[in-house]
């Protein structure tokens, strides 16, 4: 048999590899693969916004008992409806209707395969020859990845971290043209851990307004915010701007892997319906694999069941870990923390590579730190902003407080000689 | 607001329009909606492969209970691997290896959310420009959909009705060229309910071989065998050819909304994964969304656990219904049956249109016994072929009785007066 790859008509496919290089996930695995098999000492992973491993950050039980109810029916073991099971929209509407200006009906919400098949989504639907998307940078490089694969021209607009992390509105104005078919905003922010606040939100409707394109609201977060900052949701500016919220349950019910998401479309004004944009989204769904049916039927009872105490439990462990994690940065003059997090899982912290004497960047940062202190860390570069750290505080706090000394003796060995 | 489409970038997207048209669950929501609301009959549903709304379709204790365990553990609510957990991998390799010549390993299986991604990936991975790909006629209508977004030419080969729905293998000769990716054969047989020998498999396998093209293996319905012919994996042949098995629990443990399928390469000889289209399978699992963790977790316990007695009860009830099927069916002058059912769920009938009076095609067939019977069948059109029908007999006994008594009065009322 002959192996030569040629004979058999298969080959790489470059775009994909290119793709998926890019994804959150691609560059934690390498740098996992470069902690010490042979170390004594506990990985420590501040990488991933994934604290479903420690048991302080364990879901509800009226989660768990909704999923083995509809289980146990033996009622849900069928395929679901393209759109998802109306139980389950009905309920998603009303849990975003909460203080919204019009209401969201069932009819607007389309289930997925968690937020990341919302993302594979949207894309899709929006993708043509010549066009171009505005991403923030930093940003989720999942967005990066999927518009590659579907063929979007890329145009990143700033946030800025002297100002917060506030969006840089004349880079929205100026990237934009007539190929522009949406700007994505992030809120509460991955990976900033910053909340816009309504006049900000405001402007960025008001200017997507002005250019004449959509905004997809990536509310992932939605929900985990922990300071004063009032989180709004984008919806909220439906009337200006059509809005598509992507959002799940995967965080505020810490439960990434049940890999339940949606799209809801805030379109008062018809502009997605006349323009074919819902019947594509329908359409990708229609040959998409669906979230599991009987998730899917357990949706109502999640939403309106949760229990109060178990949402400001999670925010009060979120908001002391994001104190320890502020507090033990600033005690290093290795690293800057432009703003202290008030929502979702993360922070971004610039590293001051001139300090250190035998790093070269935040890639080798990352590389050395896994390798000589099992701390698993996300350089900034994977998320748009070189020399930079995204760093996830949404672990046990005892671990954070282990993690962040593990860096400050890494960064204190490497420092360089006054 | 200026509610002009053009003003807001965003517009019908037609490739996705078109590539959702042909899905079967498109056609089938179609008939669905003529369906007679006022009318005071119960639905027979013949449409969709999915006996799981019936008691005695119901699934196994054993495949419930690893679902429950996995979830009340609290460990498996975290995201999962790109290409799933290991023991669930492991475990598949182990189901996928009875009676093969050579061994998979955990790392030659990919878990997808169901057969359906499993199809999205094999045809994103294989697809480049100018390429082309051989489809059985009648198919599975999801190749189509995949296959048109991802911009792979489609060329059919005939399954032969005079011959048992064999293979034409000349047509696979004819059809290929250097731009030929893969053909797909489909076994247990969907729409045909045929299943192909050991010698017929052994013809693909070398045809395949000479032109130099890999095998997608769809064995959704692995298992699902009732009669004296044997099945025989595909991947049986994997030293003669390159084979991607795509497989889930979704069909033998009759849970469908629990998406959980693979892709199992079978590669003896180094061929995918030197050219790197192993690569590119990761790459693509890299960006997309993931079964649920705990379900996967389950697997290992579903696949090792659940009693022979609950497949040769299914066995036995498949057996039944499709024996009924049959006969009702050759009382019928108006439809042609040319092969008893052996596996899947499905039967092609011919619908001979000249015997009816007021019914154009297969299409107007469907939505007119839809309206007047309420029975919903899949118009052959659906699966490649114009005036033939595709009826589910994986219903309960007396359901399927009722089903095809309404569909032989309905023919009676529109026979042609001799």
């Amino acid at each position: 048999m002959e192996s030569g790859a040629k004979r058999w008509g298969c080959q790489r496919k470059q775009e994909l590899n290119a793709a998926s290089a890019t994804t959150v996930r691609g560059c934690l695995n390498l740098i996992r693969n470069n902690v010490n098999k042979d170390s004594s000492s506990s990985v420590v992973p501040l990488g991933s916004g994934d604290p479903s491993h420690f048991p302080s950050f364990r879901t509800t039980s009226v989660a768990e008992d909704a999923i083995v109810g509809a289980l146990r029916s033996g009622k849900h073991n069928c395929y679901a409806p393209t759109v998802g099971v109306l139980p389950a929209r009905r309920a998603i509407a009303d849990y975003l209707n909460r203080d919204l200006p019009y209401k969201l009906s069932p009819d607007d919400v389309y289930l997925t395969v968690g937020c990341g098949q919302a993302i594979e989504v949207v894309t899709a639907v929006l993708s043509r020859p010549g066009a171009n998307i505005l991403l923030p940078r930093p940003g989720f490089p999942r967005y990066e990845a999927w518009c590659a694969y579907n063929r979007i021209e890329i145009r990143y607009y700033d946030l800025l971290p002297d100002k917060g992390w506030e969006v840089d509105l004349d880079a929205i104005q100026t990237l934009a043209d007539q190929n522009t078919v949406a700007v994505v905003i992030i809120n509460p922010g991955n990976p900033c851990g910053n909340v816009f606040s309504y006049e900000q939100l405001n402007k960025v409707a008001e200017t997507a307004r002005k250019i004449g394109i959509l905004v997809i609201a990536d509310e992932a977060y939605d929900g985990t915010v922990f300071r004063s900052t009032r989180y709004v949701p984008m919806r909220v500016f439906g009337s200006t701007v059509p809005v598509l919220t992507l959002g799940s349950i995967s965080k505020r019910w810490i439960v990434p892997g049940w890999r339940l998401g949606w799209i809801a479309t805030s379109d008062p004004n018809g502009i997605l319906q006349n323009s074919g944009v819902i019947d594509s989204i329908t359409g990708y769904l229609n040959i998409s694999s669906d979230p599991v049916t009987f998730i899917q039927a357990a949706i109502p009872q999640i939403l309106e069941n949760t229990k109060e105490e178990f949402f400001s439990n999670i925010i009060c462990l979120l908001r002391e870990c994001a104190d320890i994690c502020y507090k033990r940065i600033e005690e290093m003059p290795f690293l800057t923390c432009p703003k202290k997090p008030e929502g979702s899982m993360f922070v971004m912290v610039k590293l001051n590579v001139s300090m250190l004497e035998d790093v070269d960047d935040d890639m080798d940062f990352c590389l050395k730190l896994a390798k000589e202190e099992s701390v698993v860390i996300l350089p900034g570069r994977a998320v748009g902003l070189k020399n930079w750290l995204r760093i996830t505080f949404a672990v046990e706090s005892s671990l954070l407080q282990e993690g962040l000394a593990r860096v400050k003796a890494f960064c204190c060995r490497h420092a360089k000689k006054q």
